[in-house]
């Protein structure tokens, strides 16, 4: 069965009428910490709300695995991976480059996906083809850039605070082989891997639906996303992603030496 | 004199018509090392042209400072410190969060700036009062969160690498004494104190057109930005800001312990 960009399409929309009221509405210190007033949870809850509500009507047969209110129906072939607001650190600090991801598993395979950035308006989408849709200079298709040497990337990771240990030598052994490494853009790295600006991304300790949407955009886009082994990024954990084969092949190289 | 509001959008105007263009224009790694076409040199150097000529067809008595074209008639009361893309590696990287910077000193005091991100369209300003306009709501005047407590702050820095020796262990107090620390953002993380969504950047060996536009935004928002020594941020080098008082000393005693 196909995934239109028509539902991919709605499932931003119904996200972004419940996130983008509530991005930088933390007017003071002390509304931030008033009891029963937390913008960020609270958008990532009504979000998740409204995307699964989306889904269940419209295919009641598939499962759904979301960051806030669990799993169902994981036994369905269809599983839907969504993360309402990915990037909350950037939502918090009023930084628009977090993003809600859905992403479509069949049999375990991610095929549709999409990252939404609701205050730029950007659609990064892939329905066996991906593209982006919303940003100046209209719709088009996304290409990774094929860089071929390490030695020219810009690599992208949360913080290397987060790896630990062997992860951190690891992590280190990739930083130390760029040109240029840059922190904190979670799901806006791997769109820009997609959209051929940004060549690695490197991190640790994902779950499925920090990732699961982002599998087909980059594959599709040219590029090859996986964790640490080699093995699917569908199952999380520590993910390399490069714009090119020869790239992610160096990358996998240093992070296992 | 006042400057108007208006001179401050123009400033903004003509130099996203040199910047915007060239942004995510980058689609291969062979166009990126072609000989000849480096589209954030272009656009850096077209912007702060077509900066200098408004300026000076609109103040010709006034002096400028600027990153590419250097020093005219710094002997004026009235110099222009202007740095067309500030965070070019988020420029470079595809991201959404650098901007055109103009500042206005009189006597060698910021009193006006603009810091301008024409991808999304935002313009941070101050003519005396610091404003937002162009976001999703409407214009608003920009006001700091008061957040007295640095163990409750959101902390912004390039990132630690550029702290060198001891200047890295004052950095690092800092960072161990804050809530949430994020890297990269360069002017937008100062623009983020201002609107109040950040509480604290830190950073090291800045130029003058890194900042100056940044000061009277800030300072007007209800802020504090110094160098580390207390001392007028407009001389840059190292400096630190901060959305209230109380941290802005919280931080500085870290600093120079």
């Amino acid at each position: 069965m196909a995934i239109e960009l028509s539902f991919l399409r709605q499932i931003a929309q119904v996200a972004a009428e419940q996130t983008l009221p509530r991005f930088r509405t933390i007017s003071s210190i002390d509304n931030k910490y008033q009891v029963g007033f937390d913008p960020v949870t609270e958008a990532d809850k009504e979000a998740e709300r409204a995307i699964r509500a989306l889904i269940n009507r419209t295919y009641p047969d598939h499962g759904i695995m979301g960051e806030e209110f669990g799993s169902e129906n994981l036994a369905a072939s269809h599983v839907w991976v969504i993360d309402p607001i990915d990037g909350t650190r950037a939502f918090i600090s009023g930084l628009p480059v977090w993003g809600t991801l859905a992403g479509l598993t069949i049999d375990g395979d991610a095929v549709a996906g999409v990252m939404a950035q609701p205050f730029t308006g950007e659609l990064f989408m892939c329905d066996g083809v991906a593209s982006y849709y919303e940003g100046p200079g209209g719709p088009r298709q996304l290409k990774t850039r094929q860089n071929p040497d390490i030695a020219q990337a810009t690599l992208f990771t949360t913080t290397p605070a987060l790896f630990k240990d062997k992860k951190r030598e690891a992590y280190d052994r990739v930083e130390r082989s760029v040109r240029m490494p840059r922190y904190g853009a979670d799901c806006y790295g791997y769109a820009m891997i997609a959209a051929g600006f940004v060549d690695l991304v490197v991190e640790t300790a994902l779950h499925p639906y920090d990732i699961v949407a982002l599998v087909p955009i980059i594959e599709k886009a040219g590029g090859v996303i996986t964790n640490w082994d080699g093995g699917p990024a569908e199952k999380a954990g520590d993910i390399v992603a490069a714009g090119s084969k020869e790239l992610h092949e160096q990358a996998l190289e240093l992070l296992n030496r």
